[in-house]
């Protein structure tokens, strides 16, 4: 099967509309703080979470919203997180309650998410005031996407949109979507922010179930700083504008499905980690050969957070040992005496630890590779079939600067 | 009971001499890089070691060495981890022998460990060509046991000396130790390194008892930068030569010498979190009136790891929903909704949550508190009776830069 990518992210596909604007959450006026995005129809709809016990108020609220399998829009702020808030609850459930009245849908159906700093009250005016002009701006233009893309960063440097389509049966699928990452990124079931669309017909509980399952594997495996958010958050929804044969099984058309929504999401994930806060370059870590999937998973995550690889890898020093340190900290069973690893990226590849043991190898060489923005951690166990890969980034004075000050 | 803090670290208790020279693992010919402790006779002796599944020659060597509960010399080099070496066991027992045989003593009784960069060939030569000079220079005196100390130094600003002693019986009993600390800081059943020595008589059964116990609430408390270590090494040594009735079973004799090794192992800990790589403060979280004293561990832990606790820590920004967010992920069941977060220093203390929620706190006061050394973050979690305490540092540009290329 054949996946395209195509212009345009989260209005890409069929019957979706979306913008952006400042309602006056920041400072700075350039900056957009609020997005909301809207299907013409009622849309299945799932969403995933934060694991965090500590949990914002949109979360509590959007899981309740969701529950039925449907929602129409998403209306998401930032600049603020509202958690730990007495009235976060309150304030969420007024901003659903004001854009479903002024889209004439219902409440239920809306969807809200937020972020920025944790346990300040939310001025919930700026917002309330801010969805007619929202209402009056959206579009299903590039440029109104985009918008919405915007409008949900924090520290983030590069907006986040992709989308692909692919033909199935004879018909085009679209599935497009955004994120937001930047901090506080250590994803569990869900990923900081993400908004993800599509017009494949599919029922509600397969769309959960394919969003599950390509989550897992793409945005779970991403670590900027292993600080998992209150406010992760993941929403898809589809408009079965397609005119697909409705998903209502794990058939081939729902195979076909979980593949470009697997493509997509992975392509999202990367940018989260690759625009992680103060990183210079991203690094992707996998373990080939593993003989457990599950504990594939676990090394190639305790490679990705380590705060000594992460500073190696700002520094082009090829200390493998790390490297080997960290798996052996996982907490996983695996042989010490069979792990291969080398370093890779566009100026080539190097092996540099064979068997557990140190192999020799040109220390300029090594530079070389490990100076490029996208290096490659490569970790054979030789011990079974299954593999992993997780994605994050290095950790740079910049990480600490953003983070010395942040609610300044 | 009163403890005493006394002068002399290692070779504080009866039966000890220490000594440090450079012997040419390091290319500063300033730096001493080799250290020895003696005791004048064969002690009951007991170890922890690093939980790594990628573990140093020198522990597998020594693990072995202190399988019959006795030991009377340890040998430590710094520079060179002695990890992932296809001759790194064979170059352990070289140096364990050869100690030995110069000491006139059992190999067996010879404990070694090491302490640097992983996955680099050992050069043993010169350690086994010091050890003449270093049993040469051996002596009791302050001098002694504090070029001890320095020796086992890798990025430690600081030397890591303590020594108490109490009275029991009628006798003196002396416990007196050294460690390092700095970066790879997670310990997990041990420390970095550290070598305690005491004159009380116990047995080996018990000696192991105690040391577990209390490293459970001292050294396994401290986190830098939440890597485990490869080389992880916690020695004690008795030479009951203090002249108490021997401690064999739970007696209060044993309850007195537990607190003082508690006490003398909590300051070695928190010498090491205070010195660790970067560290412009000592910061130490309490956890307290918690339903569990395991589940308390987990908290304290979690919120002394947080890369953006340990971010906002640097930039004395009172930033405590980071605080609530690591509680959160911590994987342990707690009632968000009673939690109280208070800042606390020499510059006074501020409440800046109460009941889960955002306490209105003044920037300026919480400022003047943060930015103190030895900053103290007081959770109390109104659920139950336990309590528990970590320690830790801030995360600052320094640790990027130190580790950034630590091996050139």
């Amino acid at each position: 099967m054949e996946i395209n990518k195509i212009e345009g992210g989260v209005i890409a596909a069929k019957g979706f509309r979306a913008a952006g604007i400042h309602c006056g959450l920041r400072k700075n006026k350039s900056k957009r703080d609020l997005a909301l995005i809207v299907s013409d129809v009622r849309c299945a709809a799932a969403g995933v979470f934060t694991t965090n016990k500590v949990f914002a108020a949109p979360v509590g609220v959007s899981r309740a919203h969701l529950a039925d399998g449907y929602a129409r829009a998403i209306i998401c702020n930032s600049g603020n997180a509202n958690t730990c808030n007495a009235d976060g609850y309150d304030k969420s459930n007024k901003t659903c309650a004001e854009a479903a009245r002024l889209l004439g849908i219902e409440e239920s159906d809306v969807v809200v998410a937020s972020t920025g700093v944790i346990g300040v009250p939310l001025p919930v005016k700026p917002i309330l005031d801010g969805i007619p002009q929202l209402i009056s701006e959206l579009g299903n233009d590039a440029e109104s996407g985009e918008n919405a893309a915007v409008a949900i960063m924090t520290t983030d440097t590069k907006k986040k949109e992709y989308a692909v389509n692919y033909e199935f049966d004879g018909k085009i699928i679209t599935v497009g979507g955004i994120c937001k990452g930047s901090g506080m990124i250590q994803p569990n079931m869900a990923t900081m922010l993400s908004f993800v669309t599509t017009d494949a017909d599919i029922s509600p509980e397969m769309l959960k179930a394919a969003l599950v399952r390509v989550v897992n594997r793409t945005f779970n495996m991403v670590s900027v700083d292993s600080d998992t958010s209150t406010n992760d958050t993941l929403i898809i929804m589809a408009s079965a504008m397609a005119g697909n044969d409705k998903i209502e099984s794990e058939c081939g058309a729902y195979e076909a499905f979980c593949t470009a929504l697997e493509n997509l999401c992975r392509t999202l994930a990367k940018a989260i980690a690759s625009d992680g806060e103060g990183a210079s370059k991203l690094i992707e870590c996998t373990i080939s050969n593993a003989a457990d999937e599950k504990n594939a998973k676990i090394l190639a995550k305790s490679v990705i957070n380590s705060p000594l690889v992460k500073t190696a890898m700002f520094g082009a020093d090829a200390n493998w040992g790390r490297i080997l340190c960290a798996l052996g900290y996982a907490g996983v069973e695996f042989d010490t005496s069979k792990v291969d690893v080398r370093f890779r990226s566009s100026a080539g590849s190097i092996l540099v630890c064979q068997n557990g043991m140190g192999y020799p190898f040109d220390e300029e060489t090594a530079k070389n590779i490990l100076v490029k923005d996208y290096v490659y951690i490569d970790i054979d166990m030789k011990s079974g079939n299954e593999s992993a890969t997780a994605w994050g980034c290095d950790l740079s004075y910049e990480y600490v600067r953003i983070n010395g000050g942040y609610r300044s």
